[in-house]
């Protein structure tokens, strides 16, 4: 294949242009394709799928830790794919990656990530993309493993393409990859959220906290395969239609 | 009934405790129950299921413009909502109601909205709850419309409970109420989305604007049913799974 046959693809993340898990994914990236890093300037996680409307974007060229040329945007993470689609990229992506962030994004996370908004944006303006998570916050984990499910994911895209309106959300603990295996998100939640401390003034503030609450169990859910040290890839989507209540509720006058 | 059997109903929205749409909002809460306000203490649109982790949140006794006490939070809306669920509330809420939002959160304006992440957080923490927004921006619409369709939402609610992990997604156009629907998210996107100028000092930077573009017609989908002036209630899901691609592709070795 010629180099300008090569398939373009797109990296961002939600931990910054600087962050570990990003240079890993691009070196990962760089086997499969041409690659264009777009990523915000700062840390921007739990940022959920939140964009800025009230304040001017810029994007500016700098260099990653890893030597190669990228754009820093001064947004999030759905941000950096909407402006790489519309204005900053030379020609449309084959594939958008998002990661790896620090920290799992397994079961309530997903809801709360801003690197699974970045792969979910893609899949909203029609682009395939994975999201990849280690479950592990240390910035000195061991990504390797994220990195083997990663590539494996990415060739099983560049392969058969993704139906329309799904995203592939990639978690894998620290260390080499044992396992790889297709999840649905488990259902969980954080309990006892909050800090509470009085500040020198005497008045109140909150920090969150907060520990994740399992709150069912499965052998194919994220959380579990995670804790059993395997790698997930759950198939996500942004219709958040709760179809069955719907067929079964539609009928019914309000 | 006794005063204290009455429903507790938690109220938020995304456009702070000062706007028009919450005063409204809790007009027709108060007709159902006791209500505590707990909102953020200024506009915070489309920050998706963006929450605080970096900093400590502050909670503050404020006066509505209405004249009701209400507490003011410096967080998003789902910040609002954790905290109230952790540390504000004397006793758990019955049902938790966000908005009335100014501006449309149907089609694909639920995965950026505010005002939905408040009731899906809701949701999540096992309340039933409702999103509230009006399709017109104008701060001086005339809601009525929006509180009829809330009102018997809300009524629904009380009476029939929800399905756990359901939410309710209400929108309705300005001005009286037509017709209440049930429908499903429509999928649809925002195109040309940024405009791109130049500041005094050479530097490019780009607004953030963007056409709605409508990718699937049909008569049970939110957008097309607020288009024809009637109000939509879409039962949407926090859990993301891509359920039936999960089902096809689970015995693919990866």
């Amino acid at each position: 294949m010629s180099e300008t046959l090569r398939p373009l693809i797109l990296v961002c993340n939600d931990d910054g242009f600087y962050s570990p898990g990003i240079q890993k994914l691009t070196e990962v990236a760089q086997r499969f394709g041409e690659v264009r890093v777009i990523a915000p300037d700062r840390q921007q996680s739990a940022v959920g799928h939140s964009i800025t409307i009230s304040q001017p974007l810029r994007a500016n060229k700098v260099k990653m830790p890893s030597g190669l040329d990228a754009t820093a945007v001064n947004g999030t993470p759905a941000d950096c794919i909407k402006l790489a689609h519309d204005k900053l990229m030379d020609r449309k992506p084959d594939l958008v990656l998002s990661g790896i962030n620090h920290g799992s994004n397994a079961g309530i996370n997903i809801i709360y990530s801003g690197t699974v908004s970045a792969a979910t944006e893609a899949t909203i303006l029609g682009y395939p993309a994975i999201a990849v998570s280690c479950s592990d916050f240390d910035e000195d984990a061991d990504l390797s493993g994220c990195a083997d499910a990663a590539s494996r994911v990415i060739q099983f895209v560049l392969k058969n393409g993704l139906p329309k309106g799904v995203t592939l959300n990639v978690n894998a603990p620290a260390g080499p990859l044992k396992d790889l295996v297709w999840t649905k998100q488990a259902d969980s939640r954080y309990v006892e959220e909050y800090d509470g401390r009085v500040d020198p003034f005497n008045r109140p503030y909150y920090w969150m906290t907060g520990k994740f609450e399992l709150l069912e169990n499965g052998s194919d859910l994220d959380v579990s395969v995670i804790d059993e040290g395997k790698a997930s890839v759950t198939p996500i989507q942004y219709d958040l239609t709760a179809h069955g209540f719907f067929h079964e509720i539609k009928k019914n006058v309000l």
